[in-house]
């Protein structure tokens, strides 16, 4: 391979000649070997871009770059954010926890690119834009790295997940619609129940997902707070008058999100709590997307020898052994979803914890796992809506036997005849395998035809509407 | 022991003759002995008596209990408020998970002692309330308990918790403020950085905190969402007209708090992301402290041969072998705090994904979780508070002397000569053991007027005000 | 209330009259109102009583300890661990991360007590015995809370986890052979599978709980190791020659356990990576316990309208509202536990990332966290088995009919007719709601003497046998 | 792009036509676009190539395949094994939680290539080899994921994590031998304690991490079972007699790894507690390397103004902002990997919690998980090692200044003149800013040629030695 060599403060590194990254970026790669190469997610990458093309037109406007620079800078940027230099980011998570080196990377890429872009070739030359100097102009690691993950965690958050788990939560609302007068046993404790719809029992997951909606939307003011302008340790060293909030306003601006500027700049480098915050607000749609999966495959089983109650789609052969055997596979990739996420938020809430004194430096631990649950929870509710919750059917003939099987109707004769002889019955019909009416009229606690008028399923779910 | 005679719907059970608990208590403090003794919290047990006292208080003005067997039930439950018979629920956490029998402990309980106050005597003669088609009259298990929990919950959070973490913001305003003018050394990745005020470093924490108040009360709306009404299975079975919401606002009327009757009952009993949710908020404020808490214990570290800036209340002798050692010992004792609700919030989690059907059977253990996190917060908030961050002081001597060390005010010069001259100034003064002005001259790079014009410490920290 | 003064190094300090502790004890107590009082586990207590005793012995035989101080603090010892004092140590849990207060409480208590016991009134003239100089001699918190730490959990393992452990699984080994020829459905993703007897589903449970005896017995010499001798850092500094190992051997002598002295001091004050290690086996049992309980409740779910393959005792009424209902909950019961387990293990790896330097300081989070779940699997594992596991019977006709229902017998024709083939008659017999055998012969791929032949499901549990 | 059709049991696919793969991958691959394509690990594949090219050998071995199919299916199996086809498995861990899709995404990969291999082309005529019926000979999905994922982690540990952990441990070992006579300050809450060497502080590093690996090395022998001849549901339905010992023996040889076959093949599949049980001892490891990680930050924290008693090698500029600064990179790599781990290990359980009835669905998660722990945790210590660790260098001066300061060398008059004098000594000493010594003869506790003789740091040590 060729190199070229390149330069930092403590001095000469050879670099691949056709790579646009420099010194401090090798360095990284170098010292970093741990996991897979470029693990650092690009979505923090892009949000790199945005704020550094953020920070040059504030510089810009604040009297401290030349125009010529701004542009060429943007125009890297710009480059950058169509993807069009995604191989140029070689960096891992595991390396310094200030994100220091992922934030080099993009400096020194804009920096070559631009050389490049003023008709130059890297290497020849003093650079027409220095990485330091100008890229990283009124910026640290220690604000650009919390800046470029909140805008990559927010962006993720409004545009892969919030649409995604709202397209589930639409779905199950439409079939809590269609399935409002399916009424079906009841299960609590696994265990038969008073009756429900099975519309009922699809309200519930919706309305477990609004509230998780809600949480999730709660977290955003925090997670909206970028910390640009506080460069090293919060003070804004470095930068010119009114920086902060004008480059908030630019990154709102470029990214068409509510951005704003942290009242608070040691918070924003110190500790990471809006990330432990939505974090939170994701494990716990994870928790209601548990559930929910559990129960529509627990409903699906069978479909001879388990409950039966639903039917979902068969999307692929289910076994290399069984033949003919169909699973509840979306219910699986989502609740192994949900495990990641559990685990993750253990990962960040460890990182949170970790900041001492002006820097908290499990930066990209953090983002990672905020990204990779953000991503998993929007795509696993699509795939699970559009290859499972969309295609549910109530198998009706099975519903309506295990209800009328059940002995928990006995429940409604409660309020006419007591819990103890309502009790009695069941326990009757359940030891002598008869019905409840039978026994109702044997132990001549009820008529034939009270029973008939008291123990209807369908007058035994409506009680709140 | 003496014992009398009780009876539940499978026969007789023999029960300590001077307690007023029933057959179906004794069953469990039989068949679940697991842990310690009454562990199942006493704040679920006053929750239950605010709900019977409303239910009675609902079914009598709707028309379902007579006016003499509302006054009962109520006088007991004032009774059971007080804290009178506190030692008259001996169950454990570790039961049915749908908590039915400290519902029944209670039911057992109010009708046991409501017979008493009727003037008779235990196990003599019909009882004068029953326990399940009185006490529990337009109620379950089901929607009792997460009901109970979900009142135990926001009282603690907004009596203890929330006053807590208050009093300690407070105090780290107020030292905020009063240490405005300290400029200390600032340090990230624990290293040598530019300088601050001790003031900034603790507005951080003031930031830290009110995003953590905000946060926990964001998830308030949630919590204050009450399951009764929905009795078995969230249709409401055996509920009078209106139920619901009037037995709401009964308890909002006793407790003084917001409660209102859930929108959707069938989540309300099958699913706790309520608590999952408000959980999540005591986790995120757990991670607050921690860094707080940290933060404060290394600055105060030494007293000779730590950081030493920053001098904390001795309170105890710190040591049974070291004469005259003083330690961080409500750090200590607050970050213990934080380890427990961290794990307490996977337990929390791991109940919380584990609905089934129509209702949730971890209730007991994340009640007992949640309602842990929220007093042990509160509690090492205060004490925090008055025995550690209200005496803080800066060690002014020591503060000084780090400060003017420190390598790291030649950022002040990036603006004026470079990344580049400026690193190379420092690290000649680090490998010689000199002063930055010293090298700064000697490199030719400033000389020593405009060293003295641009580095000023106090200079350095004041750029976003 | 009346009062005593005493004293430590920084003062006077009134303390309740009645009260063996002294000074350091009350300050404590004033100084971490937080939770519950007297949350720190006696199982502390008592370990402490135990390395008290035989470092009297230990320091008296090397000859730094008068043998009558020795009998008075042995004497004051063997009544702690008796129980005689349990109302004498007041301390919680969220103190000093050290412990250094609760072994201040003991060693005030025997010096208190120690005077009693000599005949005197305490607070009357010198103390007998000196809390620090005699009762703590050749030791510092820093190894004696550890070491009371890896008494109590080595104990609480041995005496009351793997009996409990040991006592389901014998159970379940015995219920194994019971139903090793009753052949039933299998299941896999919830969905029918080929067959295999109940007998062979429990073998799998045993053969996991013997893994998870195993892993945590492998933990054991990890956990029996000792800090004692160390003292303040590791060093073992005020400690006469030969001390540690010598105080090894008498605590393994006076508990009946095989303790010994940790090779390595260092380790043993500032990391608790054994008690990491042991409640990482605790936590693997948890996740198989949770396993078998849902397996069970699964399988019994019903009585009508779930499984229904098995039955397991109904121990009492198991709703409030729903007459006759009976419900898993010894099922319940132990799957919270198990979600409290796994939240404990995050307590205690939290706790035991954070040593600094020669201390880690989250020793009695940890050290409560072990202990509870030490105790709560112990417990729940025999509750679980005397009450639910012992009890467990098949249903043999459910057990028939879902078995002869399924489609999945198709899998015996594999190596007969090739999957594809296979799978046809499955999807067909599927689709029409017929039986195997009808759409195997009606395709012409089988005969339906072959059929007979070979598809026996009796003949399809066997393989490995 | 051009396409073939492939088919199962489910009808027509269209595949891109220059891939191996067939129908069944590709509907997962439509299916399941949750996250990164590909995220499923190689490793994966590769334990997945080892067993069917073990089943192949047995399966001809015991007559139920000819040898020409077992040479092909094992020439393709070693292809793969060498990284030939790694782009031919496109499936992602959030698909089926058995893995059946990969399973067949491999029996398939193995079918189309063996046709190649055979000289046909893939499209054209009957399949020289069938997935299902050859390649999937006498296995299922539900005993090859987990014999694949065993196989995989065994193979990760073995290779990658406990070398890398014994590398880091050597380095501390040599390094603990090269400062033992480095007398420096302890400390404990991180205040000022008794001395000790360097070398023994570095000791209980080595001590760690020996516990470590032996805690390690006891989950192996749960690890080393295999699944492979479960088939189905754990009976070993359709392999022929002594397949399971058989395949296991094949799998040893080819991997040289001690692989055996699981005596009881339910457990094998139906829970991974091996998994979890490895997984809690890389979970230990993490807590281990946390600590040492964080006091090795620690100790190097400066240059001026933090402990600064360690010198570790600069490896990259600190600080885009701050010039000159260098910081302890490879700590803050390694504890963010520690809190990856931390993480993991919940998702972990949590997924090892969920197995139902004869099958864990939960086995991509599970095994994604464990392989990135393990891979982190060798990478990570490897750089640690090479990068920090390997250079790490006493600050003698500093060392000594802080040494000679301290308070805490008063602890050796304990034995001389009573804990209660000497904490007088340490006290006035603090209050009037002198040393030990003076404050000690001002007091008249101690002469000044004793105090010489009895308060030597080198002294202070050695007790243990």
């Amino acid at each position: 391979m060729e190199y070229r060599i390149e330069k930092d403060t403590m001095g000469e590194v050879k670099v691949p000649a056709d790579k646009l990254w420099g010194a401090q970026t090798e360095r990284s790669r170098n010292n970093f070997k741990i996991g897979a190469p470029a693990s650092m997610p690009l979505e923090i990458v892009y949000g790199f871009a945005y704020l550094k093309k953020a920070a040059a037109y504030t510089n810009c406007e604040l009297g401290v770059l030349p125009v010529e620079k701004r542009d060429l800078i943007a125009k890297v940027c710009d480059e950058i954010l169509v993807g069009k230099h995604d191989d140029q980011f070689p960096l891992v998570i595991w390396q310094t926890g200030s994100g220091t080196q992922s934030n080099m990377n993009v400096n020194e890429v804009i920096a070559n690119r631009a050389h490049q872009l003023a008709g130059k070739t890297i290497g020849d030359g003093d650079k027409t834009i220095q990485p330091n100097d100008d890229v990283n102009k009124s910026q640290s690691s220690n604000d650009t790295f919390p800046t470029g993950m909140h805008i990559a965690a927010y962006t993720k958050i409004v545009k892969t997940t919030i649409p995604g788990v709202k397209q589930l939560r639409n779905t199950l609302k439409k079939k809590s619609e269609e399935f409002k007068n399916v009424v079906k046993i009841g299960r609590t404790h696994l265990m038969d129940a008073t009756p429900l719809t099975l519309g009922q029992e699809f309200s519930g997951y919706v309305s477990q997902l609004d509230h998780g909606l809600k949480a999730l939307e709660n977290t955003l003011d925090h997670l909206k707070e970028l910390a640009l302008g506080g460069t090293a340790v919060g003070t804004g060293l470095n930068t010119p008058k009114g920086y902060d909030k004008r480059v908030a306003e630019y990154i709102a601006e470029f990214t068409g999100l509510p951005f704003i500027t942290a009242p608070n700049k040691f918070e924003a480098l110190a500790a990471h709590d809006a990330i432990v915050e939505s974090h939170g607000a994701l494990k716990q749609i994870a928790v209601s997307l548990n559930k929910i999966a559990n129960d529509i495959r627990m409903m699906a089983s069978g479909p001879r020898s388990g409950i039966g109650e639903i039917i979902i789609p068969a999307n692929e052969p289910g076994s290399s052994i069984m033949p003919g055997k169909v699973n509840p596979t979306q219910c699986e990739a989502l609740t192994m979803v949900c495990a990641q996420v559990m685990g993750n938020d253990v990962a960040i809430t460890v990182g949170g914890t970790q900041g001492h004194y002006e820097l908290n430096v499990f930066k990209p631990v953090m983002a990672a796992n905020i990204l990779e649950s953000a991503q998993l929870i929007g795509d696993a509710c699509v795939s699970f809506d559009v290859n499972c919750a969309s295609g549910i059917e109530p198998n009706h003939a099975v519903i309506k036997e295990l209800l009328n099987n059940s002995l928990m109707l006995v429940t409604a004769l409660n309020t006419k005849i007591g819990y103890y002889k309502a009790a009695e019955i069941a326990n009757t019909a359940h030891k002598n395998g008869t019905t409840l009416k039978e026994e109702a009229i044997n132990l001549g606690y009820v008529s034939a035809e009270d029973y008939d008028e008291w123990v209807k399923p369908e007058d035994m779910v409506g009680s709140l509407k």
